[in-house]
């Protein structure tokens, strides 16, 4: 967690900015001029049955692209969450791809929102996200590695035990990268299973930090940190200081801050007594910024994303601002 | 289910082949044409960056197009692994795409195995996986509906909640789709978290199967079983049997047959009274089936896909009939 912990000091900002991408959350001008765009690359084909998908990608990538300039050097990392992409199949995976190889261009430190979970060989194929691609051919023009994914760190989920998360990690140590594991998400029904009691008196999301913490006892870095943070959500704030105190050397990746409720005071409670150990995400409220603003001036794509920027860099200041308040 | 059950019937077979591609289950010469192929397409730009993940991603769509072939008419369904394809990127997604779509159009039911779980928007984000993509736009040659996945069925995770799964849900309804929700999986440390035991003396995997059971109470079918199944692995037997015995209404997707240690008689308990209500996966033991033969007849590969599509039938043969010898 070396890398991550890093930036944070640099930009003394331990907040992540969410790339979640939705088609309200992209101002119309983009869109309808990538419409255009995908619109007239089809007419020599005559095929128009990716119209929608490629604009959408398109759009997705251009407004990623426009938060990760505004919001570059001022917070240490951007955290794209793939389902948005995903949506709309294969291009729309590329358009993610694209984005978080930008966003590392411009030296920010890339969580891919991926949430994988698989057994064995499939978890391990998961994997790749981390590792890229090695391979040797008797080819010399063929790259002995190659990275489709450039990801810094991925999220996974626990259901399926240490079996799941272990390739992760194992992909991590010579890549310097992190893994988060899920350990009690933001989201209401999280309760469901999170927070069953067991006949030991620990709660579910307790015995997945004791899991965590015990796969992450090897792997901790110079500040203290291991590779394998834990997802912890921030609408949870009794739960994430009981986390805390029993996770000294994990990091927690904490959503839910804003929108979802979650406050600065929440969150202090979750790091250490330094008031590190954590990074905040906030997604909607940095992203969909410009949604509060005066649109009239919004005529054309370049007018409207330079809208999306200058609210997003607001926003990204303000919650910047906000968290050291709360942690000082 | 009733689209998986009626295909079942038909062929008599309650089995599922799992399309798992990794590079040591693609015959040499195979791999080998697919990396000429890749150079030569190369060449003209002289970027041989993607190399490797383009000529992997056309064997592995090679392999499953030549394992689809062979299965067509004898299983009901195939389950394409998503992580297999996506270690190779966005290329490797592309190829998958194809692989469920060759598959649905030799009139297979394709349950894609995603295992994917997140909050609010991002599921119903993942969710489009099932719905495909809706949109109205004023340019008459673009269509309404696109489906870039070509899936009838995906996986999900239930560590999150019900909020993860319902969107899937959601979607399946209207498209006349389904989903599988894991709940005990066939992996050695499943137990680490599903075999907990809660206060109330349950373990959290009959927990989890009872959120299943209720969420998929309003969308029983024709022949008794809902849209939500359940991932129940062969490896854990008395699980299974408990399982059964709650949930009537919920259709079972079995992994863990044959290399992973399931047995014929353990899957039979996991079946209604009718012997229904299940279909059973083996990846390994049908893709793989080639390996135990002799190589020396696969000079090239037509001869090599030969060899796969004809060992890959007789194993789909075999494990058809021994499940119907346990499941009467």
């Amino acid at each position: 967690m070396d890398r991550l912990i890093d930036a944070i000091s640099e930009t003394h900002n331990p907040s992540v900015v969410g790339i979640d991408p939705t088609p309200q959350l992209i101002p119309q001008a983009v869109t309808a001029s990538m419409v255009e765009d995908a619109y007239g690359s089809m007419r020599q084909s005559g095929d128009y049955t990716d119209l929608v998908p490629q604009a959408m990608a398109m759009s997705y990538f251009l407004f990623g692209q426009a938060i990760i300039d505004a919001v570059a050097g001022i917070v240490p990392a951007v955290k794209p969450q793939i389902a948005m992409y995903e949506a709309l199949g294969a291009i729309g995976v590329s358009a993610y791809n694209q984005t978080c190889r930008y966003a590392q261009e411009q030296g920010l430190y890339v969580i891919g929102d991926i949430k994988r979970a698989d057994i064995g060989t499939s978890a391990a194929h998961y994997a790749h996200h981390l590792s890229g691609i090695s391979a040797t051919l008797p080819i010399p023009e063929a790259p002995a590695h190659t990275d489709p994914w450039h990801e810094d760190a991925v999220t996974v989920n626990p259901y399926l035990g240490a079996d799941a998360v272990k390739p992760f990690l194992d992909a991590a140590e010579p890549h310097d990268k992190d893994v988060f594991c899920l350990v009690h998400t933001s989201n209401p029904s999280a309760t469901q299973i999170q927070d069953l009691q067991l006949v030991n008196g620990q709660h579910v999301y307790e015995h997945v930090g004791m899991l965590v913490d015990q796969q992450n006892r090897n792997t901790t870095g110079l500040h203290g940190y291991g590779r394998l943070g834990a997802v912890v959500g921030a609408t949870y704030p009794a739960q994430g200081r009981a986390l805390r105190a029993r996770m000294p050397h994990t990091f927690f990746l904490i959503p839910g801050y804003g929108a979802q409720g979650g406050t600065a005071t929440d969150i202090a409670a979750m790091a250490d007594e330094h008031g590190s150990g954590i990074i905040v995400n906030s997604s909607r409220a940095i992203i969909g910024a410009w949604k509060r603003r005066d649109h009239t001036t919004m005529r054309n794509p370049d007018e409207a994303l330079a809208v999306v920027m200058a609210c997003a860099r607001d926003a990204a200041i303000d919650m910047r601002d906000n968290l050291r308040a709360a942690l000082t």
